[in-house]
């Protein structure tokens, strides 16, 4: 099954570095796969997060209830995302985020207890995760500059861009809450859009 | 003067990973020391940022100016954190940040060019880099947290403890433009902190 599963994970890895044959199988050795249902939950805000995890198929999102009960996404992962609390996940300490599957999701997840026998066995892997981390640390920083300098509607034309594939697969609120703006809004922007167009 | 100078980075990267005396020497070796005035830029928006900078004494911020001329601030910098627009240095294009220093700074330069160098020379430092690029992506994501769950109040409290060294050494509207307050509504909290103790 992992055989099988994970040729998509090592395509992607191999976009930044090598990796011969032997570690591909020894990085497959350790990893397992996962197929979770729509609705479950990944991480729960509270636990502490056991794992990383590469996105196969499916669409989970990541977010924060406040005191208030209000959700705040934060996140949105699709096929060759990655997904996890990961603040939790390095400290082991209970997770401030949940991350819930809103469709079936296949995963391949690493886990705390491999990860350091992974870069022991197969150094280049911390370059590998040295990248894609520096990356999403980017993407972080340009999300707060987005929250500066652009209009919702610009910040909405912009998750198009960078989800071109999930506008359709996810409900209308959910993408506002993303925004940080209401759903009548989105609508708005969206009815501007088209006419525009 | 780099040998001198060097010490203080040396004993930070020992935190994370073991450097040989080889490997220390290789490293000082690669790396350059700067002093800036207070007032000047190490990074300006606009500009390719060449270099990542570990800071070995004073303090610097980085921000970013909108459309309005509004300045955003998203992080002082002083003695053993590191700063650089990190987005700009990995993608070598033009810088979202500014990056200027509040006081007199002495820094220890990264310079791009060198950069897999050092890498190809010294693989552990993947290890040391991927180690604090995780925990600074952690606080970016923890930031967002707070921002979505914290008071005012709480969050100039969290700056107090997270930064306890520089409540003095730079204006207030500088620490206001950090919480996302105004300079009036800042002084006001520190009013009521004052008299609660």
């Amino acid at each position: 099954m992992i055989k099988e599963k994970g040729q998509a994970l090592l395509n992607y890895i191999n976009n930044y570095v090598s990796l011969t044959e032997i570690e591909a199988e020894i990085l497959l050795s350790k990893v397992t796969y996962r197929k979770y249902l729509k609705g479950q939950f990944i991480v729960q805000q509270g636990d502490v997060c056991k794992y990383e995890c590469f996105v196969l198929s499916g669409c989970t999102k990541t977010f924060y209830i406040d005191e208030e009960g209000q959700e705040h996404i934060v996140m949105f992962s699709i096929e060759d995302w990655w997904t996890s609390d990961i603040g939790s996940f390095i400290t082991q300490t209970p997770a401030d985020f949940n991350v819930q599957c809103l469709e079936n999701t296949e995963l391949i997840m690493f886990s705390y207890d491999i990860i350091e026998d992974l870069y022991e066995a197969i150094p280049k892997l911390e370059r590998f995760f040295r990248q894609i981390i520096e990356k999403a640390f980017v993407a972080s920083q340009k999300r707060i500059v987005r929250s500066f300098s652009l209009s919702a509607k610009d910040r909405f034309i912009y998750f198009r861009n960078q989800y071109p594939k999930i506008e359709q697969r996810i409900p209308q609120y959910m993408i506002a809450s993303y925004l940080g703006i209401t759903k009548e809004f989105l609508s708005k922007i969206k009815s501007e859009l088209i006419f525009e167009q």
